[in-house]
């Protein structure tokens, strides 16, 4: 297929390609004898998909690019507070091998530079060095996703030629940063430096911090989220060595380049970039891995501090239930409360993920609105939060919507959510919205109906929707002429269902027209999953089975009972023996049926209209 | 109102004033009689509300916090290679006001030193520098939004006293950094930083950063968006002075604090934050500055690194025109043809900002979707992007998208988008759908019936839904018992309008029951700014009206003439007629509209379920 990004990974391999600027590391022979022309390119997402172009096979010693997830192993294993004793963060402005500490600090100035690293390795959990470099070896293994294996012939030379760094640590034993036997630590950071990786498994790697400590190739944890983001801000202000500054101004992501010539890019949440090509430039940074680490941070936008957009407001939409009445009946005097009260009740649709500014967004839209309510002497009786379109909530976002509901309801203002997924993580009580108790629905028409409900019980005195009708009251039958009424009440027949009864299951034939009289009956929509999920809640004087009755199909929905119920119900036969016994009352009827259909068909489309969908 | 985000920075407040360390700055008799126990915090959202605690009116001088908004002036002013020639952009790891240059480089290290800050002063356009200075004041007023102006006693004792920023001056003119009277650049300098602000005032500075340029509150431009990526780049490394790795770590938002108390943080697309206590800490940043920065960054989780979640995919549904047929009626022949080869038209619901990563996710799935369809014999004929819940598209992601259509229709694809919005600046088309060449819907419908379509000109061999209908061959008509036909048809009269003719305009009376046979019909919807808005479009075999007749209610809609159409109406008189003169063909009648109007309910119940709103 396309190959979109693809193509343009091999258009920046194939402009970097042609900078043949730099040489290779030649302080010990294996790296000295690197094919200087290799060069690869991974682009790696955070659910873990590789983008991959050139030489993204060819194995490599990981050398500083470890320094990174052994800081992160530290951590781990000695929390960040004893690691800060031994360790600075702060940019050296000197040589990744300067064998000094911070004049002030007596500390190495960050884990990046080598004084830091050895330390960093000498902090790792083990009874010996070898077990301390398994665990190393074990844990830069879960971040690419398979065994790392160490390069033993890289190891040997790093070993004899090592003197400048078992300087550093016996300078970091002097000053009793390393416990112990520094050589043996030193040596620990050579293994550590001297595992084979492939340009692939750094791109996993890194993919593996964009995805939060988590591989998304193998679904394995490799580090706790609470120490990513520590990791990457070390990564960002000392990765690159002394050019932090032209690399966050340039690239602007935390970065990590190793002798080898690989360099390993972090976007968080996002992706993970990997280069390898072995020449180097003055900084000891790869040539090509810089060239194209800008490239395609240019190209593709994703310095860590674009702003795409400001952040836009969390509230798609807001109306109150006078603007968008729920589909139960009302009676007329209910209708006028409704109209004169119902914008004492407002509905706030809020959409996408739910971090701070998004959270403030709604606090703020629903305190205008309470505020504005207050001034205009309209306070507020009830807010309905829809949570249908929010994908994530944070922590904080959560408190500050709880705490704002906790307001509310302090200053006489219910507050409920409609969140079937649960994104507050608050109880979901579909059956029991109408008993007060309920707080979140399932569905927003259960929670139009819960506002109205609480606007008329404050402020209706007129004649309320009964709890109870008799077959003659019903809306059906009083929407009919007098004359026709009696033609279909005398060939209906009442059923009870106690609470629990399932009334009409998923692919049962026609019931006939099925009036409620008392109770509630739950509609329930079946998923593929078997779950049910509310559709809608009919009590007194609504209806249901229309559909499978007059196009003779079958139910599609599961009617169920929810408090003992009494229905009265025209059966299939009785609707169709009514066109020959009396033509003008099934005329009638009909008439009534398509009206009703006609209404629904509309509310559903202000509803779609509302919503923004059509 | 239950002020949450108050509250929060009520408590920031409460517990960072507790805090009474550090001293404030000595080296002028103004600072020195600063009084040490002001404390203010501003949270200022990028669209411009302002939460506040303390003292956020108190005037002081911006001092160092200036540095950034005068480096971005010299930006746009001279261009960022010409700036670059004489300013790096590296940590100095060196006291702020240092007198020496980078030894390699010789210019001064990064902006946000004395030598950086001196050296964006004296690029900043003007004939004299006067007229510099009204510059750089004009410049800061339009990121605070009101006039500043410069505290003459500040001045002058800084002119008096600055000899340490004078011999800076003159090392710059030796150096030929800075060109002209190296006094009278650093004088313009001390002016500079004598400009008075608020806690307030730096809020709004910082929010118009976070705003990507633009002053939220008078909404007047204060910077390129383009150069506010690269002020915050060096915000990021160089702005705490030499704290930036531990402030990176802690707080993680690019910021500038400066020696009269203040700091200012920026969180990129989301808020500013400015505090205000004068008592500095030996770095020369404000002691509670700083503690509330990290309270702040840390309770409503701000790091710019901190990863939500991962990025979601940004296709939420993706369906076959075989699993979501259009409205359209389709003969037998043509409902076999979509059953078996429907499947070769797929619809991508996309949601979201596009920004690479979100376009990467759309091209992998319409790529796998294509890749799969191959393998197993039932290639893709045409592929449907829904944008309709898209919120921002990147230049990357619509360069992508763009990509990836081209690529689809080399190879025999057809690609089109659902875009009423004009997300991917597209031209609507919607009246144009039917003919081919148009590429973007406005409705889904009208794309769904464009695939249909797609797949029946290629694959049905059978009998295609005809252009052309008598009304005996309306499927209303031929939906009845054949006994009642005649009943209606013979009331029925045929009307011809010319395209371009309002069949009835939102708030007509009913024409009746309009039976469609030739030509089409638009049926719109009229929003409250007056523009229509495509509901459907209407061929022969289909009908509009019956809401109007059976409801004995208005039009809600307007419906046009697209083309030449005619069109059979059973007039309201006729309609009602019916029922004493042929009671059975009316039931019949109405049967068939009531199954017609629970189809059209099922199908929009379908798309909903589909779309995750019910």
């Amino acid at each position: 297929m396309t190959d979109v990004v693809q193509e343009i990974l091999e258009e920046v391999h194939a402009l970097c390609v042609a900078d043949t600027s730099g040489g290779v590391a030649d302080y010990i022979p294996e790296l000295a004898a690197a094919n200087p022309d290799r060069f690869g390119i991974c682009l790696t997402t955070a659910d873990g998909h590789v983008y991959q172009v050139g030489d993204t096979d060819v194995p490599f010693t990981i050398q500083s690019v470890s320094k990174p997830f052994t800081y992160a192993l530290a951590l781990t294993d000695r929390g960040e507070s004893a690691v800060a004793r031994k360790i600075d963060v702060e940019p050296s402005g000197e040589p990744f091998n300067e064998i000094s500490l911070d004049p002030v600090t007596e500390r190495p100035r960050n884990p990046m530079i080598n004084a830091g690293a050895i330390t960093s390795a000498s902090l790792v959990r083990g009874a010996t060095p070898d077990e301390q470099f398994e665990r190393i070896r074990a844990s830069f293994s879960r971040y690419a996703g398979r065994e790392l294996a160490m390069n033993a012939a890289v190891h040997a030379s790093e070993s004899r030629t090592g003197h400048r760094n078992r300087a550093i640590g016996h300078m970091l034993r002097s000053f009793g940063i390393v416990e112990g036997d520094p050589d043996a630590m030193v040596d620990l950071y050579f293994r550590q430096c001297s595992l084979d990786v492939t340009c692939r498994d750094i791109g996993v790697m890194a993919a593996t911090l964009a995805n939060n400590g988590l591989n998304p190739c193998t679904d394995v944890r490799a580090l706790e989220p609470v120490l990513v983001e520590r990791v990457l801000s070390v990564m960002t202000t000392c990765g690159m060595y002394d050019g932090a500054g032209d690399w966050v101004n340039r690239v602007g992501l935390p970065a990590k380049s190793g002798v080898a010539g690989a360099v390993l890019a972090v976007l968080p949440g996002q992706l993970g970039i990997s280069v390898f090509s072995p020449r180097l430039d003055a900084h000891g940074n790869s040539v090509r891995g810089v060239m194209a680490c800008r490239e395609l941070s240019s190209r593709l936008e994703l310095h860590f501090l674009h702003v795409g957009r400001a952040a836009r407001s969390a509230v798609r939409a807001e109306y109150t239930v006078a603007d968008s009445p729920s589909r139960r009946r009302r009676t007329a005097a209910e209708q006028e409360t409704l109209a004169a009260r119902g914008r004492r009740v407002r509905v706030f649709e809020l959409h996408g993920d739910l971090l701070f500014s998004a959270a403030e967004s709604v606090v703020r839209a629903v305190s205008t609105a309470v505020d504005h309510g207050a001034d205009d002497g309209s306070a507020l009786d009830g807010v309905i939060l829809d949570m249908r379109r929010v994908d994530e909530v944070s922590d904080v976002a959560r408190s500050m919507l709880d705490t704002l509901a906790a307001g509310l309801r302090r200053q006489g203002c219910a507050a409920v959510l409609v969140d079937p997924r649960g994104a507050m993580a608050h109880t979901v009580s579909s059956l029991s919205e109408h008993d007060g108790s309920g707080r979140v629905f399932d569905d927003l028409d259960s929670a139009l109906r819960w506002g109205e409900d609480t606007v008329l019980d404050r402020w209706c005195g007129g004649a309320r929707q009964p709890t109870e009708v008799t077959v003659v009251q019903h809306p059906i039958i009083t929407a009919l002429d007098e004359a026709y009424r009696d033609a279909v009440t005398s060939r209906t027949t009442d059923a009870h269902y106690s609470a629990g009864t399932v009334i009409a299951e998923v692919g049962d034939v026609s019931l006939g027209l099925v009036m409620v009289l008392s109770g509630r009956v739950a509609v329930d929509f079946i998923g593929a999953d078997g779950r049910a999920r509310a559709v809608s809640t009919l009590s007194a004087g609504m209806s249901f089975g229309e559909m499978p009755l007059v196009r003779r199909s079958r139910f599609g929905l599961r009617i169920t009972a929810v408090k003992d119920t009494t229905v009265a119900i025209l059966g299939p036969k009785d609707f169709d023996a009514l066109t020959e016994s009396n033509p003008h009352a099934k005329t009638a009827l009909l008439e009534v049926l398509l009206d009703r259909a006609y209404e629904q068909a509309e509310s559903i489309v202000a509803a779609l209209r509302r919503s923004g969908v059509v």
